[in-house]
């Protein structure tokens, strides 16, 4: 388990930048060093996220570190999407090489969400929603829109004037993005002859539903 | 906004039994009485869950009030469907009223899953739900089962030994037999000849999708 295991004793202190090493490597004088040509950029923000110092960061760690704008954490669903998307090797973990990954992933999404945000509230009304799945390319129904901003609205406040308009926070709105793309791909997959029909088994239903994060 | 207007300093203080009372009604010399013929427990938990004291439980407040056997709180889709279930009158909150309709929800979920959870360990594994889904009626394959117990597993700490495997807290098995439910139902009502497979388009499949909670 340590790196030293003839010292252990001077690994044992747990902190953002503890030397406690379990993972192995990295650990040189008992200063974390980044891996070779690592962005030393990324690399503060992962040992800044990898609390107990392991060289991983473990779900609980990145559901942590992972909030929205209005500070809210991300909900656990899109946690468990991102660790399915980047825990490429299925350690259960995120190494600093899937962390790469999932940073760049993030910083994209800020972008298109800011982008979409056009009243700079912070979240996505339907309006924008709207806007947004249309330039993906997604041909929604003003029906199913509504069930996509709803779906993914989050709770709000009452109102003595009754329940509050809700809007997607960052989180919500990576998610549905993710469903929506990955349903369509599963029904144009099995639209063969492009007529916007399929003909589907229970179990394939269940799976494609199922699937989807 | 205030049932004594002259005398709105009265009612200022704001506690589990506040006196603040916007939503009217059940005010009595100071006293939050209950509504006649309402359970006296029932009441006393409405009024500790409606922490503003507003006669009406707010999204918010049902969130702070929903909690698993290991103390998380309820996911937030968790408690939009239980707000969608059971706000009939579409108000944005739950009366009391509503509220005895969803606790009696509650308390029937919380005995299936005692039941199911075998080992009592406060969550529900792979071979419990199977149990459940099993005795429920439906018929998944044990592919489907496994995406099941995956996508609702909670995000559980990693180990030195990889990921672990993860059970399903109460919020989380209730939002499942939910979802199975109501995709079963829908794909069975599209069946129509009973043989297992539907024909259906885009807008169908994926209004179906976005309606599971």
């Amino acid at each position: 388990m340590y790196r030293h295991s003839s010292s252990a004793s001077r690994y044992s202190t747990h902190s953002a930048h503890s030397n406690y090493n379990p993972g192995g490597g990295f650990v040189t004088q008992g200063i974390r060093q980044p891996p070779p040509g690592a962005d030393p950029t990324l690399w503060r923000w992962f040992i800044a996220v990898d609390t107990d110092g392991s060289n991983a960061i473990s779900p609980e760690e990145l559901q942590r570190a992972l909030v929205n704008g209005n500070m809210t954490p991300f909900d656990i669903d899109t946690c468990k999407m991102l660790m399915n998307i980047f825990d490429t090797d299925r350690s259960g973990t995120i190494g600093f090489n899937e962390f790469v990954g999932l940073w760049q992933y993030i910083r994209e999404w800020q972008n298109v969400f800011r982008h979409f945000d056009r009243d700079n509230s912070g979240t996505i009304d339907g309006h924008e929603l709207s806007a947004a799945l249309h330039q993906f390319g997604y041909n929604l129904s003003p029906a199913l829109l509504s069930l996509v901003e709803h779906k993914y609205g989050t709770i709000a406040p009452a109102t003595a004037y009754g329940p509050q308009s809700t809007g997607i926070t960052f989180d919500r709105f990576v998610r549905a993005c993710v469903v929506i793309k990955q349903l369509t791909e599963d029904f144009r997959r099995m639209d063969t002859d492009r007529d916007g029909w399929i003909q589907i088994s229970y179990d394939q239903f269940m799976t494609s539903v199922l699937r989807a994060p």
